[in-house]
């Protein structure tokens, strides 16, 4: 044996957030220089490390650059100017590595001055902005809420396969490719997997990317996004799965709001309340609210986006919420698994979550009875023997069941307060934008 | 407003593992009837829910079919002969939802007798089994105990795009299509975005997709499979890396031994011990041993899969452990993005981890520094233009960094002594494969 490697590392590094609980210490923060301040006399470094930014200081700076990658030990010293309440008294610098070229833009002021689409071509180096990081960071918090009430509620984590050979939604905006002289496709949804699934855990969810060739180029649109599904069995209605989605809301802005405190600070975030419950109308009540607000017919297929912003206003002004649910959705704007509203004819038993004026999910109570989709599938004019494997299910049993998707990077956009939601996508794919 | 959600269901659904907590109590449980015993005077009829199975216990399961999907209420006994201690006495039973056709196979006894073809073409269905679904809550919890390690060590989640432009390897092996009128890729990687966010947040990991365009039709190769990805800085070397994975395996086994305990015994699964750390050899050292235990020459380029087997048991027999490091690959052998080994030259800061005879690991440390980053690209023939995003992470600042992939599917694999990788993907993807 060349060696034994040992589990885990002998770390002695303090992340900036807990530099408090080391007061009187001598510690080692390590990180890169963000910004350098000399006083005459006093420099100091503020030094952004995995969490945040700290602030440490010395003498002199001379010959450090903004940009380094470094490692520091010194004093950790109360400064109540200091962020939160301590600065590290410089001892050692080590400068682990260094910038070839400055930056082409500033990085480390409050606000980073640039255009949204060179801020995305930029990417690698404008994600190290601070406010830029904060957006991330509450994201990546929004996928851990997500799991966390999932999984204490009986769901199961799945995997759903990316590269399919039919589309979920019925063929429209699907990207294709050929695969091993197959003709196949990116996945829309996860949608006949997670119904698979109910057959076999009852309560499953999953997080991955889904893809749609959209032309659309709009603020609110990506041709690659992560969607946030689950689908549950043994619902009454498509209700049950609102139900859940509230309870759900409302635990995932919690986590967020526990672990993101900082973040949510520094991007002066409101986070919306969910309280006792989220009110719902019929798509057809709200539509004819926006025609109102709007003074303009609104379309009953689907609100457009100015009708999405004038019901919600609408809603928080009747309701006191920044959520609002849309129901009953017409049959011939839902994919051929949704079932059809038994009081509501030309309906189904469907729903959107708005969130301050845009849709953040779409959820429905799925057919579980096998005539019943064998006769949708023709209703709709699809070919039935395409969807045997996933008629396997239905043949087989499956209780009535339902689900939703939610966008992660829509509902990050909307919480922060964000313009684009290209601002909320790490590496975002549009028709225009495929690097970095 | 025609009516407000309420935040989370009325819920009085007892799942299986915890019915030994409500004995003398009567509750309701859901799920789908596995199987019917009628031993005269007494059906024992076995409840398949969302956690596991449950046995209920009824003077007659007359008109009670097996597959279908039941609500039951009853009084919970104690009874040592039955799962976990307990019977259900069925009080009511409603029936939820009913099969249209009986099962072509047999999913209610202890093994699944059917072929993997056959399994794997009616997976919606033979997924139902007790032993392929403690096979998925395995994977579930690996995932699990991943994201746990990774937050507890201060590793960022981010979500990285699977539509790209470039490969991470240089080109080979990638599902191409076009993107709006442009080329673009599945990316077989997460790599560069990972060493993007390197320079954002220090330490991240992601879960995703991966896609490799590889015609091998092996019992160890999938077409799409899931990645488990970390990426980390400030390292000394490749060995923090594997000090880390150590740790890691170490804390996901673990958690999975606790989460399920049910399942591990059901598939009478040997979860390997860490213990204090892991044996690290050379690939030639490795090849050598290899050479020794099978008789003939072994390639030092990368072990063929008999080597890797004799390998592992080299290491057991040697140093008694059931994971085993390879290191320094040779630099032709890996990516562009490596870093050579400054100690035995025509090698890299490379490694594998084997796993009872399988590579379920690749990692290394990466270059980080501007000059060398273009040396090695023009050294490997690639055109530096095309890498003009990736190297705006060196061209600014990057501390050394390094990182790994696991292969969800293999790790499970050989967790659970698996004979082909495809047993460990739910809907898998090979070169044949693409439904269901």
């Amino acid at each position: 044996m060349d060696e034994r490697i040992p589990c885990g590392l002998d770390e002695d590094v303090v992340p900036s957030r807990r530099l408090p609980d080391h007061v009187g210490e001598t510690v080692t923060v390590q990180g890169a220089v963000h910004r350098i301040r000399d006083v005459g006399g006093l420099a100091f470094v503020l030094v952004r490390d995995r969490e945040d930014v700290l602030q440490a200081v010395t003498e002199s700076a001379e010959g450090l650059e903004e940009g380094s990658w470094v490692r520091i030990t010194g004093e950790v010293v109360a400064e109540p100017r200091a962020p939160r309440g301590v600065d590290l008294r410089i001892g050692e610098i080590e400068v682990v590595a260094a910038p070839v070229e400055p930056l082409p833009l500033v990085i480390n002021k409050r606000a980073l001055s640039v255009g949204l689409n060179e801020k995305l071509n930029r990417r690698p180096i404008t994600l190290r902005h601070p406010r830029e990081r904060a957006i991330f960071r509450i994201q990546a918090a929004l996928a851990e809420g997500f799991r966390r009430f999932m999984r204490a509620e009986g769901f199961t984590e799945i995997q759903a396969p990316k590269i399919v050979s039919v589309g979920a939604e019925g063929g429209a905006n699907l990207f294709a490719f050929e695969y091993f002289g197959k003709p196949a496709f990116l996945a829309q949804s996860p949608q006949l997997y997670k119904q698979f699934m109910v057959g076999v855990y009852e309560r499953v969810f999953t997080i991955g990317p889904v893809f749609r060739a959209e032309k659309h180029n709009t603020s609110r649109h990506l041709n690659e996004y992560v969607s946030l599904d689950f689908e549950m069995g043994f619902i009454r209605d498509h209700r049950d799965v609102m139900a859940m989605e509230c309870a759900l809301m409302g635990s995932m802005l919690a986590f967020v709001s526990a672990e993101c405190e900082g973040e949510i600070i520094l991007l002066e975030a409101q986070i919306p309340e969910v309280g006792g419950g989220m009110p719902a109308v019929k798509l057809a009540v709200a539509a004819e609210a926006a025609e109102k607000a709007l003074g303009r017919e609104v379309s009953r297929d689907d609100l457009d986006p100015e009708a999405e912003e004038a019901v919600s206003r609408w809603a928080l002004q009747e309701f006191g919420s920044e959520f609002l649910f849309l129901t009953h959705y017409p049959e011939a704007k839902r994919p051929f698994y949704v079932k059809d509203a038994p009081d509501d004819p030309g309906t189904t038993l469907s729903f959107d979550l708005l969130l301050r004026g845009l849709e953040v999910t779409t959820g429905t109570q799925r057919i579980n009875l096998y005539d019943e989709q064998v006769a949708k599938i023709e209703r709709m004019g699809l070919d039935v023997a395409e969807f045997e494997d996933f008629l396997m299910l239905h043949k087989h049993g499956v209780p009535p069941h339902g689900g939703l998707a939610i966008g992660l990077e829509r509902l990050t956009m909307k919480l922060l307060g964000l313009d684009n939601v290209r601002e909320a996508a790490l590496f975002p794919r549009d028709v225009d934008r495929l690097t970095p």
